[in-house]
């Protein structure tokens, strides 16, 4: 099976088009990257970037950002609604096939290692590369902005994993990571009722007592006349998105509501859709990687 | 995306272990060919091999197959449990991967035609690639196996679609056509009540008025204490195996009786299981080749 890493770059820039598309094109340029995506947001001033291959090629990819993104990026003069500590703001490194958290974990490292002493930026490890328990969450490590960063960064705890002890200049700091594949998941119900859509977010959500893995809010979609109940699923195989659907569904029903529809928005691994089917046909004994016609073609040895 | 065809030759030996070998040898043989299995039945002395690779690929393999099982098997002195025509008795070929029903009819029939002027050997062409809907089904062209097979080809409406009009003396005939992937699919019942699996077998076959693409059958598992609602399912886009599931599931109601589990037997297509999520997360909008990440990962064009 080939080894593929997915990396997702948020970097502060999402007005000038110029900029965006030359951060691109760095990115195509790598042999062994593939681009699936790219999409920027002019409120927020930011652009997302999706792109994935082996180790060594997301691993140049990702230096070939900071080589445009530097120059051309001034966060003493950048403005936006999403919160950002840095020019090349946020990298996580995700394992998608044939690859551990482990390696993600290893390469994180290694690309902080190369950014800090290639372009003298401070880095924080995040999420499952966090050499500290307490420096895992994104929005603990990025909370008082690129504003506030040099008073944190003198603060007790909050010393860099890589790289110089104040920010750089124009350019901040970044947050470098390994994660799982993220799932960004709403299910819409059949209701105006913005009440039943927050009670259920609460229901679910890690931060007020529901799934370990779930990221939750209610939200208004006001030109439908109904709520959403919008979601990040953070962890597919611990937190599996089939029990949040039906907790969801059963939550709704104490209110006399029923599910509209769900969406998935943007990409799902393949894994996440077949467990839910296991689920559903109560499928015993069934083995994804021997028995998915597409798994066997793929798989690198010849299990005859 | 690369074109990925599989096919699945039946071979009328099952029991001469140097000659199954021989055959299974010869495909590995084949550059760009991956043997996924072979699996050999000696009550049937049958044995199937199943590969796939693309269309010049597959259609070497099955040639390969030829001249390894003309001169070793002879239909004349042949027996076994299952019904068979000829030496190398079906040939199907099925699209996976980027390939259309139309490409694989178009392969099956230059492969039977091959075949044919190579090996002197008469070919049927069955389910999509049959030119007379009369002859689209396996079972009606088998009928008669290979011991009725002279008179059979020699009466009206059953002259071979390539080769000579009567059997080859040792090899009789050949099946090859194209289908769409198969799903060998059992759901196990919580009661040992054979009448119930064969009533909810009843209820869903096409025979005797189900689902389209649905052939059933009811079994007792003895050692289990149980029955089983055993299924092939022929096409999984017009008849989803969501919908077969829940009409066993409704049926079994009548009765009292709940389902304990179901089992895929051998490989599934990932789309059919993606289909499954899909009904029971009532996901809208949803674009499996822009949205599962796997299938991005491989799309040949960056749709970026």
């Amino acid at each position: 099976m080939a080894k593929v890493i997915e990396c997702i770059p948020n970097v502060s820039e999402g007005r000038r088009a110029d900029v965006i598309e030359s951060i691109a094109a760095a990115v195509r340029a790598v042999p062994g990257v593939r681009l699936l995506d790219h999409s920027s947001d002019s409120s927020h001033n930011r652009s997302v970037f999706t792109f994935a291959g082996d180790a060594a090629a997301v691993s140049a990819a990702v230096l070939a950002i900071y080589e445009r993104a530097i120059p051309a990026i001034d966060l003493r003069t950048h403005k936006g609604e999403h919160p950002r500590l840095g020019a090349v703001d946020v990298v996580p490194f995700v394992p998608i096939e044939g690859v551990t958290m482990a390696e993600c974990v290893a390469l994180a490292k290694q690309v902080a290692s190369d950014v800090a002493s290639r372009f003298a930026v401070p880095v924080y490890l995040y999420e499952d590369a966090a050499p500290d328990p307490a420096r895992r969450n994104l929005e603990d490590i990025r909370r008082g902005e690129f504003e506030g960063l040099a008073a944190k960064m003198a603060s007790p705890g909050w010393a860099p994993d890589f790289g110089p002890s104040a920010p750089h200049p124009s350019a901040g700091a970044s947050v470098i990571g390994a994660r799982m594949p993220l799932i960004a998941y709403n299910i819409n119900l059949n209701t105006n009722r913005l009440d039943v859509a927050k009670k259920i977010a609460a229901a679910i959500r890690h931060s007020s007592g529901g799934f370990r893995y779930v990221k939750a809010a209610g939200f208004e979609l006001k030109d439908r006349g109904i709520v959403q109940v919008s979601m990040n699923l953070t962890n597919f195989e611990k937190t599996p998105i089939f029990r949040v659907f039906e907790t969801v569904k059963r939550e709704a029903k104490r209110h006399g509501v029923t599910i509209l529809e769900s969406e998935i928005v943007g990409l799902i691994p393949a894994a996440a859709l077949t467990a839910a089917a296991e689920y559903y046909l109560q499928i015993g004994g069934f083995n994804p990687d021997a028995q998915i016609l597409e798994n066997r073609l793929r798989a690198k040895d010849n299990a005859d």
